[in-house]
């Protein structure tokens, strides 16, 4: 602190200093809708800026054929689906423990090359969970990424060791669900 | 029920009946980040199917000029940016009333003219807590809507009306943000 800076408990709290960051980490978590969603509706953001951004889904299958994805790829994200479908439809579930393993070794590599602004993990939470993928080795990928690669990471449950690494963390809690209600998924909204 | 039907307490709830909708009202609340995100992810959804979308901002203003509004227009969304700017900035409160009025009155004109199918009310919550429009008003507009007009509200602490008349109901909780870690909002991420 130099002499003419008043002591920070003076200082009222809308004056406190701030600092720019090259890049956040942000993690989407709970049983609510609205982890995926807002992970794309920041993609939005990212493409105003010019920024390359990546996605790579962990438990979709590449011809689950969204909404996000047809809309992102217009806009030039790159996307990676490396599922087989959601895993609890999967008859092999070697094989989509073997698919979430390649999809975090891609993703790393993704984070590691510095190629773009923005990646989203989405639904990562799960890999870990189920324990086929290493919560502390992602930790510490995201720790030691390149200054300007933001990264979002979506899904139930994530992982102390990911929360702790995070700058934002959200909880999407779930109120209520048109579901419980007995109304089906709808193409527009929900995919 | 007909008589080849089992009754639905023997049914396993996998194969419950589901039925479909024509349009659901959405409602992202709380303290947290993606209230608005992930509205706007919702919204690559409803562009890929071809709908019409239209976003009416109750509380940023036209010349904020944020990273969703410029993709969201280039993806041909109608975009209705009613306030001038965050009330907390603002000098004249009884403008800023003025211009919620006057946003209501254009998003309950835009819902009951049926040219969309999905409409985002953003920021819509703090008119109703202030007192500025009637949350029964609201409620009743989207209880009224045309069968096929999808509505997303989003904003902290949702009037009641409003959650008993939504579908979903979704609640983002801040388990931590960058802000409180003396993080300056960053262009691309958070605007």
């Amino acid at each position: 602190m130099t002499s003419d800076e008043a002591p920070l408990t003076e200082r009222p709290y809308e004056r406190r200093e701030l600092r720019s960051t090259p890049s956040l980490v942000l993690v989407n978590t709970g049983d609510g809708k609205g982890k995926s969603t807002a992970a794309f509706g920041t993609i939005l953001r990212a493409v105003a800026q010019g920024w390359p951004v990546a996605v790579v889904q962990f438990l979709k299958s590449g011809d689950w054929n969204t909404g996000e994805e047809k809309t992102c790829r217009g806009l030039g994200v790159a996307w990676h689906s490396a599922g087989d479908g959601f895993t609890w439809d999967s008859d092999d579930l070697d094989e989509t423990k073997a698919k979430a393993v390649a999809a975090w070794e891609f993703a790393a590599g993704l984070i590691a090359t510095d190629n773009h602004r923005l990646i989203v993990l989405d639904e990562i939470s799960y890999a870990m969970t189920w324990g086929w993928i290493d919560a502390a080795e992602v930790a510490a990928a995201l720790a030691g990424r390149p200054e300007r690669v933001s990264v979002i990471l979506t899904g139930r449950d994530m992982a102390a060791e990911v929360v702790e690494a995070a700058d934002t963390v959200t909880e999407m809690v779930s109120v209520k669900h048109a579901f419980d209600g007995g109304i089906r998924a709808k193409k527009g909204i929900d995919y």
